[in-house]
C-alpha cells in the first residue's frame, strides 16, 4: 500500500518555533504621536510576555511544553500527496499539502490562539476577550481557553452572528461566550447601536468591544487576542512550514514552489516562512500568497502606515494596506477579507522573496469542487484561493512538461462554509475586483500618515 | 513529546476483513413465502457480487486495492489516548477511541460506501441510490460515487432536508442528487404526497423510493445500497478494529473493555467484532454495544423475524425489533434511531458474546460536552451515547481502584449536529424511555410473523 499520507512521528514535532524578524529588518509600529511605540503601551491590552515575543528577533524559540501538550491533540498534522488530483489535471507536478483542518475547530487558527492563551496564563489573566467575522477565529480561541480553564468571550460581527448560528454553537459548547457585535455591554456598542440600531456589525466595531472590555477590566485579569498579522501570530504559525520541511525530508523532496492564500497572512506565514529562510540562505524556490481580486492588498496597494482596525484603535502598522475603512466585496473566504496584511509578509514581499498573486472567486470554488470529488476533503472558501492557483501552476507544469514540486497550505475544511458551495454550483456565485476608482477612494484615509521611507526621521 | 496517538504506518493498512459469519451460525433471511430467500431473489436490489457477500462464510475476504486506494485518503485512522479526559474523570483506566471522523464526510460511513460502489461500479452498474435521515449516510454515498464517477441520488427525508440543508450542500458539493422524500419522481413518493401533502417523510417511505427507482431502471444499470443492518456491511466496517487490534499491540495494550454505540449496527460491529473473535476464541474481554433508552431494542426487544425497513420492502430480518412501524422519540443522535438491530450483532447478543447497554440523552450530551473541553473534538450525538458508557465505566474502574483499558469508537464529528449541543446547553433536551406500554403496541405488528426458534421446519 502507497503511503499517501506522510506521518511526522509525535517524538519529531517541532520544538521551536522560526522567528522571521531574525532575519529581515523592519519599520517599528507607531504610536498615535507618530512616533515608533513603547512596549509598555500595549500592555492593558496584550500581557507582557507576548509583547516581549512581538518584538523579539532571536530565530528559534522554545514552544512551551503545555503548548506542545495541547497541540498534540492533532500535531503533527499529516504532508499528504494530492495524487487524485493531480491525475484529474493530468500534471506530472507533484502536489502536496499540509493538512490543518484536522485540529478539532477544523483550521490553522489553533496553532497560534493555543500558543496565546497560554502565555495569558502563565502572565496571570484570566479572562480573554477577541473579535470573530466569520467564526474562524472566535472558535478557536475558544476551544484554547477551552483547555487552560480561561474564559473567553468572543465579539462576533451581528450579520455573521445571525446567519452562521453554528459558530455561536460551537463556541459555547467549548465552554466559551458569544455576543453579537455591536452589543449593549461596552460603549463602542452602545454608540455604533445609536447611531444604527439595525446595523450589521463590522469586524471593526466587535475589535473596538472586545479592546474595551479588556482594557476596561480594573482588577487586570483580561486581555485581548488577536488571530492574525502581528509578529507572534506569525512565529507560532510556523509550526507548519517547519513540520511540512521535515516531512518532506522524509521523502527526499524539496519544493520548487510554496503557496498560501494570504488574508492577515498567519496561514501563509504559517507555512512560507520556514522556506523563506531557506531562500534568504540561497535555495531557488518560488513562494506565493494568494489574495482574492476582491481585496489585493499585497498585490495593489501600497506599503504604507496604517491601522490594523478600522476603529484606529491600534497603532500604526507597516503594511500594505487597501485602507483601514475599506469595505471589500461580500466574497465567500470571509478570512482574506482584510483590509491590510501582516508587516511581516508586507516586507517579504517589499523585498522580493515573495511573489503576490491574486485569483478570481469563481476560479477558486471551481478549484475546490474539484478538490471535493478527488481528493475528498471539501476545503474552506480560503483555502480554495490557494487551490486555484496550485491548478495554475499544475497547468503550467504540465504544459513545460516539468515535474515540480508544489506544496500548499490547507487551512482548513469547508463544512461550516457548505452555503457558498451550493450557491456556486447554483450559478449564484460572483466575480469580484476592485476598480482602480474605488482602491483610491479607500486609500485616501491615510494619505496624511507618516510615511515608511520617512522613518529615518525617528 | 509523548505520542498522543498511535499512527499505523500506511503499509500495515488490513488488506483483509473478518467475516463474523464463520465464527456463529445465523437464522437465514426469509422471503414474502415465509420461506428462506434464494440469493437470485435480491438481485433487482443489489449486484450479484455483493449478494454473495452478504451470504459468505469465509472468514477473511480481501480488500480490493481500488478500495483500499480511496480508503488511504483517511486510513489507517489515528487510535488516540483520552488523556485529558482521564483526567477530568480522574479515573486510573486507560481510555483509547479509534477516530473515525477524519474521513471526508466526518463519520465512518464510507468505509462501506467506497466498498459498495467499488462492487457496483464492477458490476457494470452506473446509478446508485440510497435514503438518508440525518444525512451522514447519503453524505458517505455521495463522497464515495465521486470517486469512481458513478451517479448518486439520495432520498433525503423532508423533515431533515429542511432542517439541515447543509448536508444537501454537502452531498452535491461531491457531484451527488439530493431530494426531498417523498417526492413526485417514484410512486411510492407521489403516493404518500396523495395520503399527506404536508408529511414530514419518513426513512420508510425514503427507502421505498430509492429501492422503487433502483428496481424501476430497466436498462438493469441501477442498484440500491444500505449503510447499515447488513452482514456485508458490518463486514466492510471490521477495518476499525482490526487495525485498532494492530495499534493496541504497538503498543502492548489490550482491552478489558470494548464499547460503541449501536443503531443500525454498523460502527459497534466495525469496531467490535475482530474482539468478538479473540472472545470467541478464550480472551476475556467485555464488549458493550450501546443504545438510546428511547430506542432500546437490544436491551428491551425480543429477537424475531420483523422486516428492515416500514414499507416492508425488505426481507424478514432475525434481529431484534421494536417493530418495523415503530416511531421512536425525536432524540438528536438520528443514527440510533433505528427499529432494528443487524442480525449479525443480535445473534452475537443472544449468544452472550456482547452485552447491551441504554444510556439517557442528557448524560449522552453531558459526556459529550466534557469531551469537546477536554479532548477538543466535538462528538456527533451517535457517538456521544458510546461516551456515556465510557464515563460511567471509567467512574466503575475510578471505584475499584483498577487500571481497566477501554477502547471506544468515536464515529465521528459534531459539526454539522451542533444545533443539539446548542438546545443541550439551554436546557431544552429532554430524556425518552420507552414506555412498555408503547413498546408493546409498537411490536403488535410482527405478531404473526414466522418464529426464529420455529426456523428447523424450513
Amino acid at each position: 500500500m502507497r503511503a499517501k499520507s506522510v506521518i511526522l512521528p509525535a517524538t519529531e514535532i517541532p520544538r521551536q518555533w522560526y522567528n522571521i524578524l531574525s532575519d529581515i529588518k523592519m519599520n517599528p509600529p507607531l504610536g498615535p504621536d507618530g512616533k515608533p511605540i513603547q512596549p509598555d503601551a500595549l500592555a492593558p491590552v496584550f500581557p507582557m510576555n507576548l509583547i516581549e515575543q512581538e518584538v523579539s528577533t532571536q530565530r528559534w524559540i522554545d514552544i512551551p511544553e503545555p503548548v506542545l501538550d495541547v497541540l498534540s491533540i492533532w500535531r503533527p498534522a499529516p504532508l499528504t500527496r494530492a495524487d487524485r488530483f493531480e491525475k484529474a489535471l493530468g500534471t506530472p507536478a507533484r502536489i502536496y499539502f499540509k493538512y490543518e483542518g484536522c485540529s478539532p475547530p477544523g483550521s490553522h487558527k489553533p496553532n497560534t490562539a493555543v500558543a496565546q492563551v497560554y502565555y495569558n496564563k502563565v502572565f496571570g489573566i484570566k479572562n480573554m476577550t477577541t473579535e470573530t467575522g466569520a467564526g474562524q477565529w472566535g472558535s478557536a480561541l475558544a476551544f484554547a481557553c477551552a483547555q487552560f480553564g480561561m474564559n473567553c468571550k468572543v465579539y462576533m460581527v451581528r450579520i455573521s452572528f445571525d446567519q452562521k448560528p453554528y459558530r455561536k454553537a460551537m463556541m459555547e459548547t467549548w465552554g466559551g461566550t458569544c455576543v453579537a457585535s455591536p452589543s449593549t455591554q461596552t460603549q463602542a456598542g452602545r454608540d455604533a447601536l445609536a447611531r444604527d440600531p439595525e446595523t450589521p456589525g463590522s469586524l471593526g466595531i466587535a475589535i473596538s468591544e472586545a479592546i474595551e472590555e479588556a482594557v476596561g477590566d480594573t482588577t487586570g485579569q483580561t486581555r485581548y487576542s488577536l488571530g492574525s498579522v502581528l509578529n507572534h501570530v506569525m512565529l507560532h504559525q510556523t509550526i507548519i512550514g517547519l513540520e511540512a520541511k521535515k516531512q518532506l525530508a522524509m521523502i527526499n523532496e524539496y519544493p520548487d514552489i510554496i503557496i498560501g492564500c494570504a488574508g492577515g497572512g498567519s496561514n501563509f506565514a504559517g507555512l512560507a516562512f520556514p522556506f523563506v529562510q531557506d531562500k534568504i540562505n540561497g535555495k531557488q524556490i518560488e513562494i506565493y500568497p494568494v489574495e482574492p481580486k476582491a481585496c489585493p492588498s499585497l498585490t495593489r496597494a501600497p506599503f504604507v502606515y496604517d491601522h490594523g482596525d478600522t476603529a484606529r484603535y491600534t497603532p500604526l502598522l507597516p503594511m500594505h494596506s487597501l485602507g483601514h475603512a475599506f469595505v471589500p466585496a461580500p466574497i465567500h473566504a470571509g478570512g482574506l477579507r482584510y483590509h491590510g496584511m501582516a508587516p511581516t509578509v508586507s516586507q517579504l514581499a517589499n523585498e522580493g522573496l515573495i511573489t503576490p498573486k491574486s485569483v478570481f472567486q469563481t476560479e477558486a470554488f471551481q478549484a475546490g469542487l474539484l478538490w471535493a470529488r478527488t481528493e475528498g476533503v471539501i476545503p474552506a472558501p480560503e483555502t480554495t484561493n490557494a487551490l486555484a492557483l496550485v491548478v495554475q501552476e499544475a497547468l503550467k507544469a504540465k504544459e513545460e512538461g516539468k515535474e515540480k514540486v508544489i506544496v500548499f497550505n490547507f487551512t482548513g475544511h469547508g463544512l461550516l462554509d457548505l452555503a457558498g458551495y451550493e450557491k456556486f454550483m447554483a450559478g449564484k456565485i460572483m466575480d469580484f475586483a476592485l476598480s482602480d476608482e474605488d482602491m483610491a477612494k479607500s486609500m485616501s484615509v491615510f494619505a496624511d500618515f507618516p510615511k515608511p521611507q520617512d522613518l529615518k526621521s525617528f
